[in-house]
């Protein structure tokens, strides 16, 4: 039974009997330094939440003077009058929504919580947009080695990523219905304008993705395949390196000496989990890198408590899975 | 219930009771052009067959006097001594298994049946390599686009593929019991050696293939997502011209004029269905396809009954679904 | 490709995008006697069946005057203009929603298309209630037995049913979704008081039916499991012989010697399949009866269709899987 | 990181890379008053644990010297040899194999772990029989009941359930192989003379149990539905007062006021879930009972650590999920 404190910061969740929602509750619930005092739904008001003892309420703007901080598990574009009146409370936010995204021209003044790279503006922003499930395997497999020069940018890097069904909410429709999505898998977003790119480019400016998602039969976790151009010279141990320095404080990026993370290691964890890989028979010196997380833990909920620890002076991975 | 005929012509499953025997027994139900006279298997000898009144039979060379054709469904690495002794028997054979394509070291003799690409060839063989699963989509995709020149040779093809679990055999493995498959997703084959790659190389000589293929917690069906790099000033539409004018004959393969196939509209079928998109926001001209078969069907036992087809003069679509 | 003529019966399918609708389509793609000639949706409107060159069309009752027989295909409730409509037109109609069914207080004039027990009345008949998926299993099994006077009616008869999730239609419902449906079961209609037991009743009067239905994380089937009150001396071997005495004509029906059939004997084909055991241990002889079968098939298209075959004189089993 | 201590008990599991060892290892990982000290396995040996810091070995008996009471997952047959060994060295052993349940032959001087039911027993035993998946439910159903005096013992207790594919183990077999049970569902252990039926009877005498098992096409869970004779007068809510009286102090048994209980609230816990139905429409009262656990939970791992705490004088439910 949870029980509410004077000593610990308090936190409420909008929108919080969608799965993103949901999610954030269990890891809060399983979180020793917050007291999660509210959890917003229209739809099942009333109804029991992940956290013992908490029941969902449906609650307006008022409810943010009982609370710290906010995460907003709305969905896409009901975000922003949250995020005003929250800011205009004084409230920390955390924003899971796309609205406030790099690419969405809303993203003035609000960091951009990918953790492991941004730490420091996190623990000192008021506000946070919380990365995109799909960018953060994308952005953290990226970023560090186009730091450090090992990327040829004249090539296009391709990325197969394919996404559990929760990627794509609980509003109920047609092409989710379990009959229809049992025994399938399909390609989408073709055509490279899927809108994750928007926030991708924006981070790693100077390279050409190629990204094209796929929708798995499966409740959660995002697999992602890249293929990986990199400058002669460069290879998978070299890569390998890399990441370890970049990651050696994350509490949950993880990098595999050898094999390749598959769904199974990551899904109900808040864990990233990177692997590189050599390969044969190619003129240009290429590399595969596999990258796995929940898109429901590192992907949104997990992301989301890591940086509210930052936000709120906790241990980094504190909470966390 | 199954009744033979002196007019039609007499064929034999070996080892049909693993998934591709047995596809291939389906597949012969439903053809009104052949008589399927024995089927053999070793640990379901007296069982039912997929054809009515036919039942499983354990059987060894003395079977092939009673056929015109034989098809070889073993383990990989058994159907060399079958294939002697057809040959030997002047009986013809289409060969399931690896042991003959392309890169065997054993293929001397031995036609490879990728039927849309060496048609008259198999008309006129007496022993038949059916092509693997994977290499079906990814040959038929390129070999018309490479002889036409509209690839850049000096990029490399990334193929990231999905396969269902019956592309592994039915032999007993603990990786892929139910309970260990069931919600996971993963690469496998990292390196860019897989077997499978020996055949599509012979086929696709000069094409810088970087093959990925990972496990779908399906039983079957095989989605091919392709990187294409081709020259300046080919687009999506030209290589769909390409594709319509090479296959305009095939009983199988349909080009979409829009949209991706996925699974659900492959699996369970002997279709091979391919789309391809252009791309935003690169800078080569670089298009992706997506190619979608059973790995049952044209990947294995659809492909082996269309070349029985031919080989037998038969109708080339006949039978097929 | 599907080309009318004027020599076979014309048929229409009001309703056709569902799950039941999309299934009367297939069967009807692959039966050689009749024309499907329209195929009503509103949502789907313009885009493809599953009979080839037959796309979906927004038509009411006036393109009743262009066909023989039509299949209401509807959501429960929405039948009841149609049927009028169509009986004032002079088409004779099978009606696959539960508005005519016993029970329904207006099955007056209508029969009831259970067609193993009535396909005398069938044959003669105008207008047709296809029976529930659930009632269809546990009435076919139990009304031979019942008539022989092989029940003891002193005793309930517990029916612990599962079935797939097409069974509850293709509308957007959360509860359906795949993220939802994955690795769950439950029972539902709890109480005994399932909208079936009004039609199952009705078909089975003096016997006290205790109904559990269940939902499977399946796409489709039905697999019900019967514990069954005879009197003494009845045995299993007894059960069988009067069912195969009753289903001896039947081209779908199948009774199995020994062991109990599963759902992959029966998805995707038209079959019922029962099987009977003897119990060990218990005072008061107690079988136990396990009948399979496609939900979409025996339990609605195919069932629906073999009344059509009857009331339009064509052979019973034709175009049945 | 693991890191053992003189303080607590140290604990040992033989056989610890099955489905069920695995479990008793999660739930070791999380349980703060004990050291699992080592795990056995032949076929992993050097392998990770779920428990961080301990990989698989391959020990004999020599290790029980380093524990103070040893888990034994072992196939069925093999525990006899590590019992005798375990009691010879002075160790509790609790067995989750079937060779020393009520029923085996072997259970003298042997304490039946059902917890709930035994728990003045448990705590003083040396050596304890952890239940088989299926009897938890059952048993833990029906004993308050008859113990009360709420039974019709005149009539037959039918119980269909279903469980997830974990509960037949992990080694090898065709018929579990993903592409086998995917879509599938079936009754097996037809003829009332499953072999967990020994284990309920003896518990459970007076009773005639009528069990009927399934396979579900899931990972983990079981869900059992009963048909409940009972005496004139008795409803579920009398039913519902006596098994609250009955579990008032367990830490993992809970019932329902109302609703019925998915495995969905179960899986990945080690809770028990009962609810009970009152039923229209027959002659004599009969009630039915929904039970839901997880087939490695409450149905092997649970019970175990839950039977662990007792003998080790440990809070009752310290470190279930």
């Amino acid at each position: 039974m949870h029980t509410p404190s004077d000593s610990r910061p308090r936190v409420g969740v909008v929108g919080a009997s969608g799965y993103t929602g949901l999610e954030v509750l269990r890891v809060l619930a399983g979180h020793p330094g917050v007291d999660p005092v509210w959890a917003t739904s229209r739809s099942e008001a009333g109804g029991p939440t992940p956290v013992s003892g908490l029941a969902f309420t449906d609650r307006g703007y008022d409810a943010l003077a009982e609370v710290d901080l906010v995460f907003l598990c709305l969905p896409h574009g009901a975000a922003v009058p949250w995020m005003e009146a929250a800011r205009a409370a004084g409230v920390r936010v955390v924003d899971l929504t796309a609205d406030h995204r790099p690419g969405s021209g809303r993203d003035a003044g609000v960091v951009y919580g990918m953790t492991e790279l941004h730490g420091e503006a996190v623990a000192g922003a008021d506000a946070v947009a919380n990365p995109g499930c799909y960018p953060t395997g994308v952005i953290l497999s990226l970023a560090p080695l186009r730091a450090a020069g090992l990327l040829d940018d004249a090539r296009p890097i391709p990325v197969a990523a394919a996404s559990g069904v929760t990627g794509a909410g609980r509003s109920p429709r047609r092409d989710l219905l379990f009959a229809e999505v049992h025994g399938d898998y399909r390609a989408y977003g073709l055509g490279n304008g899927h809108r994750h790119l928007l926030e991708m480019r924006a981070e790693l400016p100077g390279l050409q993705l190629l990204f094209v998602p796929h929708l798995l039969p499966v409740p959660r976790g995002i697999l992602e395949t890249l293929t990986l151009p990199v400058v002669e010279g460069v290879d998978a141990a070299r890569v390998r390196d890399v990441w370890r320095e970049a990651y050696a404080t994350s509490p949950v990026v993880d990098i595999l000496a050898e094999g390749a993370p598959s769904l199974r290691d990551v899904v109900h964890t808040d864990r990233l989990v990177l692997s590189v890989h050599d390969n044969e028979g190619l003129r240009a010196p290429t590399l595969t890198v596999v990258a796995a997380l929940d898109n429901l833990g590192k992907g949104a909920a997990g992301q989301a408590v890591q940086n509210m620890n930052l936000m709120l002076g906790l241990e980094a991975g504190e909470g966390l899975r």
